[in-house]
C-alpha cells in the first residue's frame, strides 16, 4: 500500500512536509484548487470499497454500537454525502488573494492587506470519520497544509481517507498528513510545534478542548462549548416563543447551538412555564429548574448550582425565572459559554439592550439558537463555532482559515 | 496611599475585577472614553512629582546604570511625551460598534457582525515605564479593561502611574489592574486565567515571549522577534540600495524592524559589496559574512550557521552572496522570523514574485525595513508587532484590540 511509507513518518517529518506543501499551496490558483477538491471528490465515490472495508475494521475493533456506532459508520451514501460536500467546498469563493485594504503614506509608500493562506493548519478531533474529509477540504481549499490527528477509533477509516485525499494526482507532497491516532504523543507534538504549525483547531468534546488550550504552544482556536440561554421577556409573543423554545433544545439536542438554559421574566411565568413545561416532557426533555419555576410547572425536577454552568447536550434544559431583563443578562454573562443566546420580546428597547450587553458570539433576537452555524449564515461548510475572542468569533469557514499580510511598494524610502 | 488596598488583593481578585470593569467599559461611549483619556493625560503631568519620587527610588533599588538605567529613567519631559501620547490615542477612531458586514438569509433572519472590545487585555513587558501608560490608554480607547504585570525594576515607577489612571473619576473601577512585579507566580496566574482574561499580549525579549507562548492557556499575541532581511537584486539601483540597507541597519539598530541580514545577488556582488561593507563598518556596524561576502570586501568576518538566524538588535549584520531571486526567498523563508523583509530591484516581476512568495508579516519593495510600525502605517500608537499568523499579523494597534459580535434579528425563525 502507498501509505505504508507515510506511517513510518516521524510527527515532524510530517509537519516538516506540511510546511514545506503549504508554500506550494499558498501559490496554487482558485481554478487549481478547485480541480483538485473535484478530483478528490470523485476519488473519494471511487474509493468507496476501500473505505468501507477499513471502516468495517474499525467499527468491528472498537466494539461500539447505538449512537456511538452510529457515528462512526461509513455507508456507501454517506460517502456519497461527503463527496458532495467536498463539490460544495469547490464550488464556494476563493478567499486567497482577495486585497482587503490599500492606502498610501505621505512619504509615497503604497501599502497594501492582502489575504494569505495561514499555513499549516492542525486539527485534532474525534470519532466522526467525515470530519477527516471536511476539516481536510476547507483547509486546502484557503491555500493550507492540514494536519489531521483523528479518533484511534476511526483511524483505519481516517487512514483510507487522508490517502486517497493525498494520492490525487496535484495534490503537493505533504499537504494532507494523518498522525498517528493511537498515542496521544502525537496530540502533544502537534500541538507544541511552534515554527511548524499556524494554528490547532480542537474539534470534539469539552475534555479534548481543555486538553489542547492547556497544553498547546501553538496558537489554538477554541470552538464548541454552548450552554446557549433562551430568555423569554415580558413583552415576549408567547406562541413565539414556544416555538422558538422548543426547536432551540429539540431539533436536534446533541449540537453545541441547542438550547440549554430557559430563563423567564415573571411577569409572564405564570402563563409561560406549564404550557411549555409540559411540551417539553412531552417532547422527552427532562426539565430543572428553580424553585419558582417549580411550583408554577408541574413535573420539574431541582436544579442545583451546577446545572447553570452544564452544557448537556441531550434532552434536558434548566429553567429560570428572573425578574427583570438585567437579571437575565447578568446570569447569562455570569453562565454562559458566550456562544448563543437568545431574547424573545416584542419591546425592542429591550432588544437592543440583550444584543448589546450579552457577551456571546452570536446573539439573537427572536430566533432559535440553533442558527449559529457557517451554513446558515451563508458561509457554506464551517470548521467549527469560535467561543474566543481572538482571531474569528461564531461560525468559522473559508475565510477565517486565512491571515494576512501587508506588501508595501516605495521607491527608496528611508526613515528618519 | 489610596493604591494600598488594592496592593493587598489576589491576582485573581483582581482580574475578576477587571471582568467586571470590562462589561461597564463595553458600554461607554466614544465621547466618554475620550473625556477619559484626556483626564488621564492632565492627571500624569499633574502627578508628576509622584512618578519622579517613585522613579528614583525604582533606579536606586536596581542599581542599573547606562543604556538599562536610560530606559528605566523618567523625568518631567518623558512624563509629558507620555501625556501626549495619550492625547493622540484619544484623537484616534475608535474601532468599537463599527459595522463590519451587514445581510440578510433567504429565511429574514438580518444578521450584523460588529466590532466589540475584547473584554480583558493582559500585558506582560519589561522595564520601560511608558509602556505602562501606552499599552493602558490603547486597551481603554477599544473599550478594554487592562491587567498590566511589568518588570520589577519598575515596580514603584509603574505602581505610581496605575494608580494615577485608576483614580481618575470615571474610570470604572478595576480598569486597571497592575500585579505583584516581585513574583513570577502572578505571571503565570495571569496567563493561565482562562475565562478571565481574552488575550495576553508579552512585550519584551525573546524569553520573555517564549516563557508566555509555552505556559499560556489563555489566547495570546506572539510579538516582536525580527530577523529581517534585505536582498539586493541583480538589477537593483544600487545608490538606492544601499541607502536602505544604511538605513535599515543603523537608524535604530536595537528594535524588531531593524535590518539583521544582507543577501546580495551575485551578479552584482563586485560591485556593491565592498563599498556598502566599508560604510557599514564606519557606521560602527560589525559585518559578518559567508566566504564569497568575504572575499569580495575586506573586514568581514566569518559568519556561522548560527548568524543566519539571529537577531542581532545592535549594530551586527551578517551578509551572504545568492546565486538567484529563488535562493534568496528560500534563505528568507528558512531563516526569517516572518517579521519585514525587503527585495530592492528595477525588475518588477522579481518584486511581485517576492513580495507573493516570501511569507512575512510586510514585506518591501524598494523601501527600508523600518517602516513596519503603526505609526508608519497610519494606525496611530500600535501595541507591537505581531508575527503570529492568527488574529492579526503585523503592526497592530486599537483595531487589532477588538473582537467581533453576531448580532441577529429574527422574526420567530427556527431550524427545519
Amino acid at each position: 500500500m502507498a501509505g505504508a511509507a507515510t506511517v513510518a513518518l516521524s510527527t515532524k517529518e510530517k509537519l516538516e512536509r506540511a510546511r514545506v506543501a503549504s508554500a506550494v499551496l499558498a501559490q496554487l490558483s482558485t481554478q487549481e484548487k478547485n480541480r483538485l477538491l473535484l478530483q478528490i471528490a470523485d476519488a473519494l465515490e471511487a474509493g468507496g470499497a476501500n473505505i468501507l472495508r477499513a471502516n468495517e475494521e474499525d467499527i468491528k475493533r472498537s466494539g461500539l454500537f447505538g449512537a456511538m456506532r452510529d457515528r462512526l459508520l461509513m455507508t456507501l451514501g454517506r460517502i456519497s454525502e461527503m463527496a458532495n460536500a467536498v463539490r460544495e467546498v469547490a464550488a464556494l469563493p476563493d478567499p486567497v488573494n482577495e486585497v482587503l485594504e490599500e492606502w498610501t503614506r505621505p512619504n509615497g509608500l503604497r501599502i497594501r492587506k492582502v489575504r494569505v493562506p495561514l499555513g499549516v493548519v492542525g486539527i485534532v478531533y474525534e470519532s466522526r470519520p467525515n470530519v477527516t474529509v471536511d476539516a481536510a477540504m476547507l483547509a486546502l481549499k484557503a491555500g493550507n497544509a492540514v494536519v489531521l490527528r483523528g479518533g484511534k477509533e476511526a483511524a483505519l477509516s481516517n487512514q483510507a481517507l487522508a490517502e486517497i485525499m493525498a494520492q490525487v494526482p496535484g495534490v503537493p507532497a505533504g499537504a494532507v498528513q494523518l498522525l498517528d491516532s493511537s498515542t496521544r504523543d502525537t496530540v502533544q507534538e502537534l500541538i507544541r510545534a511552534r515554527g511548524l504549525v499556524d494554528v490547532v483547531i480542537p474539534r470534539g468534546g469539552a475534555a479534548l478542548i481543555s486538553y489542547v488550550m492547556e497544553h498547546a504552544v501553538v496558537p489554538v482556536i477554541e470552538t464548541g462549548a454552548g450552554n446557549c440561554h433562551i430568555f423569554v421577556d415580558e413583552a415576549a409573543d408567547l406562541e413565539m416563543a414556544n416555538r422558538i423554545v422548543l426547536n432551540a433544545k429539540t431539533q436536534r439536542p446533541s449540537v453545541c447551538n441547542a438550547a440549554e438554559k430557559l430563563l423567564v421574566h415573571s411577569r409572564i411565568a405564570a402563563a409561560f412555564a406549564a404550557p411549555i413545561v409540559r411540551q417539553l416532557i412531552e417532547a422527552g426533555v427532562e426539565v430543572r429548574g428553580d424553585s419558582e419555576s417549580r411550583l408554577l410547572a408541574p413535573g420539574v425536577k431541582i436544579a442545583t448550582e451546577e446545572d447553570w454552568d452544564e452544557e448537556y447536550l441531550r434532552l434536558c434544559i434548566a429553567v429560570r425565572v428572573v425578574s427583570s431583563l438585567d437579571e437575565a443578562i447578568e446570569h447569562i454573562n455570569r453562565h454562559s459559554t458566550r456562544h448563543s443566546e437568545v431574547i424573545v420580546t416584542s419591546n425592542e428597547a429591550n432588544a437592543r439592550k440583550f444584543l448589546s450587553l450579552v457577551d456571546s458570539a452570536a446573539v439573537y433576537w427572536n430566533a432559535s439558537t440553533r442558527f449559529t452555524d457557517g451554513g446558515e449564515f451563508g458561509f457554506g461548510a464551517e470548521m467549527g463555532v469560535s467561543t474566543q475572542k481572538l482571531h474569528c468569533r461564531g461560525p468559522f469557514a473559508l475565510r477565517e482559515l486565512t491571515s494576512t499580510k501587508y506588501q508595501i511598494i516605495g521607491t527608496g524610502q528611508i526613515r528618519s
